[in-house]
C-alpha cells in the first residue's frame, strides 16, 4: 500500500462531468490498494471570475478580503469531488486549506507555506477516506485565509506530499507531460520522460507553464519526485526528480518561450552605477520583476538601459521610469530560451544558438545566460520560428 | 455609541450594486458613531445554484460536503461587502462562521447553534472595524463546516446579537416590515409596528416568510428585540419584542397563508390508536413534518386519517403510507390562519372565522387551533379570497 498525492488542475475539474471523471480515476487508484490524498484547483475559469468580482467591488490582488473570496473557488471543487466520490461508494472528505492545517505567512495574494499540521489529513486517511484538500490556499497563525498566487495548487500538493512523506506526487494537468518545446509550436516536440529539478526550474521560469515554479523549488529542497501527467489518459508523463549529472546531462533538454513580456528602454539620464541601482531599487519597491537587462552609454555620454518585464507590469514600470529619463516600451518582443544541464560542460552552445538565429535573419535584441540556460529576446513575430529552428538544431526530435 | 447587529438577506446583496448600496448604509450607521456587526446571506439565488450543483454531483441536503459547498455562498457576499466598505474608506473585515466562532451541533443541513465564541468579533469591533459575519453557517467541535437550513442567517444574526449583548438587531429584507397579511394578496394590508414573539412565531410557522422561525424563538428566549426593515428605504419597520398582555392584545394581529402544502389521506386500514401512532412514528423517522391531522372511521369500521405535509415531503409521505393502506394526495389545498394573542380571552373568534368562510361558500377541509391562532385548510383556489375576507372581518385595515 502506497500513499499517493494527486493534484488536479482547473481544466481537469472544469465541469461536473470532468469532476466525475476525476472521481473515477481516484477510485481506480484506491482499488489498487493505495491511500490517496487529493489537491484540487478551482473549476475552470472560476478564479478569473472571482478576481473580476473582487476588482469590481474595489479590491486588489493584495487584499485579505480578495483572498477570502478567491478561496471559495477550491472549496467548491473539493466539495463536489467529495460528493462525486461518495456517489461511487468511495468514502471521501473535503478539507479547506485551514482545515488541512496548511499554515502560511500573511502576505495576501502570494502567501508562502510556512508549516503544515497534517494531523487531520492523516486521521482521515487512516479512517480509510480519500482526503481532498483545497489547493492554492492556507491560513495565517491568526486564522485568516490566504492564497498562494497563480498556480499555487501545485505548491500545495508538493508541500502536502512532503509533509505526509507520500510515496508519489502526481500532478494531473491537461497535457501529458513536459515537452521539449510547446507542441502547439513545434510538431516534433517530444515528451521528456525524466527531467532534473534545475532544468525544470529553468524551463518553468523561462515560460513553460506546465508547473508552478515554487512547487519545483519545494520538491527540489525535499527531494520529492513529481510526476506530471494527463488526467485524460493513463500514459506515463514526466518525472521531475534529482538526475545524476555524471555524464553531464543533455546539452539542451528543452526550449521555452515567453510572449508575455515587454522591453522598456530608458535614455537621456546621467546615472552611472548609482543611477542604475536607484532605478532598479525603485522598480523592485513597486514589486516589478525585472528579467533581462542591458545597459550602456550613448555617444553623447548619456546612460541608456533596456530591460524586460512581465507585460502586466508595463504601466507601473513606465510610471517609475518617466521620472528618470525618456522612456519607450515595446511589447513587440518575445523570449526564446534553451535549457540544459549539460551546456555548462560544453562550450560553444551560445555561439551555436546565435548562429542559428542569425542565419535565419532573426534579430537578437538582448541575451542573458545562466549555468544551464541561454535566452535571447527576439522580435515577437519571429519567436515561433526561433523555437522550431533551435529544437531541430539541438536534436530534440529524438 | 451603540453596538448594532445588521443582517442583510439574499435580495439585499443580490448583485454588486446592491452590495455597494448596503455598504453605504453601513457606513452611515457608523458615521452616527455606532459599532456595527453585519451578518450576510448569499447573493440572490446563489444558494439555489449551489444546491443544484450538490445534487447533480450526487449529494443530498444532509451531507457534510453539501454544507461545505453551500457555505461558500456567504463567504463570497461577505468578502465582497468588506471590499465595498474598504472602497468607501470604512475599515471592514469578513469572517466565516468558523472564524466568527459560531459553534453548532453536527446535523448537516440544519445544524443548531450550540455556542458562540465571539472573541475575534469583539477584538475586530474594538479595533474600529465593521465585522461582517457569514450567516447560515457554523462549525462543529471537530472543525467541520455546517449550515443552519433555509433562512438560517436570521438565526445567525440573533445569536450573534445575543452573544455580543448588542443594543439592536436589525433584519434587513426586501419588504419594510411584517404586515397584517401578504400585501400582494391584500391591498389594504398594514405594517405592524410592534408584534410579540408568540404572535410572530405563529405567523412565521403559518406561512409568513419574513423571518426564520428559529430566529424568533432564540430572540424570545433571550428577550432580544428584532427590528425587521427594508434595505431600500429608511422607514421604521416592525419591532418584534416582548409585548405586555395586560389588555389581552389584539384579537387578531395578522393573517398568514401557506400554499406550499399537500393533504394526504389514508384509508382502508385497521389501526386504532396504535396504528395511528405507528404511521406518524414512521413519517417522523423519515423527517416528514406533519401539520394538521384529522382522523376518524368510515362506515365499514375501517380507519381513515388525513393530514397535511409540506409539498416537498409528498413523495416521501406516500412511500410510507402506501405500505399501510390506500393513499390519496392532493396539492389542491392551502391554509389560511388568523393569529392574535388576544383571541385566548375572547370566545367566538373561531365561529366568526368559520361563518365568514362559509358565507363566501369557501369549503373548510380541516381546522386546527392553538391558544393564539386558528387555521383552516381550504381549496387552493379560494385561499386569497379567504385572506381578504378575514382581513376585513377582523378590522385589520386600520
Amino acid at each position: 500500500m502506497a500513499l499517493i498525492v494527486q493534484k488536479y488542475g482547473g481544466t481537469s475539474v472544469g465541469d461536473l462531468d470532468r469532476i466525475k471523471n476525476v472521481a473515477k480515476r481516484i477510485a481506480l487508484t484506491r482499488e489498487q490498494g493505495h491511500q490517496v490524498a487529493v489537491v484540487v484547483s478551482a473549476m475552470g475559469d472560476s478564479t478569473d471570475h472571482l478576481v473580476e468580482l473582487a476588482l469590481a467591488a474595489g479590491g486588489d490582488m493584495r487584499n485579505r478580503e480578495t483572498d477570502a473570496l478567491l478561496a471559495t473557488g477550491e472549496q467548491v471543487s473539493a466539495a463536489l469531488l467529495a460528493l462525486a466520490l461518495g456517489r461511487l461508494g468511495v468514502p471521501a472528505i473535503s478539507l479547506t486549506g485551514p482545515q488541512a492545517g496548511i499554515m502560511t505567512d500573511g502576505i495576501f495574494g502570494r502567501a508562502k507555506i510556512t508549516d503544515i499540521d497534517s494531523s487531520r489529513v492523516k486521521t482521515e486517511l487512516n479512517n480509510g477516506k480519500v482526503v481532498i484538500v483545497t489547493g492554492f490556499q492556507g491560513m495565517t497563525e491568526s486564522g485568516d485565509i490566504t492564497t498562494l498566487g497563480r498556480g499555487g495548487s501545485d505548491t500545495s500538493a508538493v508541500a502536502l506530499a512532503v509533509d505526509l512523506k507520500a510515496d508519489s506526487c502526481e500532478i494531473y494537468t491537461d497535457v501529458d507531460g513536459v515537452y521539449t518545446a510547446d507542441p502547439r509550436v513545434v510538431n516534433e516536440a517530444r515528451k521528456i520522460h525524466v527531467i532534473g529539478y534545475d532544468e525544470m526550474l529553468e524551463l518553468a521560469s523561462q515560460g513553460a507553464k506546465v508547473l508552478h515554479l515554487r512547487s519545483v523549488e519545494l520538491a527540489k529542497r525535499y527531494g520529492l519526485t513529481m510526476h506530471v501527467r494527463s488526467s485524460l489518459s493513463f500514459v506515463e508523463g514526466t518525472l521531475v526528480k534529482e538526475v545524476g549529472s555524471m555524464e553531464g546531462g543533455n546539452v539542451v533538454t528543452g526550449i521555452a518561450h515567453n510572449r508575455s513580456l515587454a522591453r522598456i528602454t530608458v535614455t537621456g539620464f546621467e546615472g552611472g552605477t548609482k543611477g542604475f541601482a536607484e532605478l532598479f531599487r525603485r522598480l523592485s519597491a513597486e514589486q516589478v520583476n525585472v528579467d533581462m537587462i542591458v545597459q550602456g552609454a550613448t555617444r553623447d555620454g548619456m546612460d541608456i538601459v533596456s530591460f524586460t518585464v512581465n507585460e502586466d507590469d508595463v504601466s507601473k514600470s513606465l510610471e517609475v521610469c518617466e521620472s528618470i529619463g525618456q522612456v519607450s516600451a515595446s511589447q513587440d518582443v518575445a523570449k526564446v530560451s534553451i535549457v540544459g544541464a549539460g551546456m555548462i560542460s560544453r562550450p560553444g552552445v551560445a555561439a551555436e544558438m546565435f548562429s542559428v538565429l542569425s542565419e535565419a535573419l532573426i534579430e537578437i535584441l538582448m541575451t542573458t545566460t545562466s549555468d544551464i540556460s541561454i535566452s535571447c529576446l527576439v522580435p515577437h513575430k519571429d519567436v515561433e520560428e526561433a523555437v522550431r529552428l533551435l529544437h531541430k538544431e539541438f536534436g530534440l526530435e529524438g
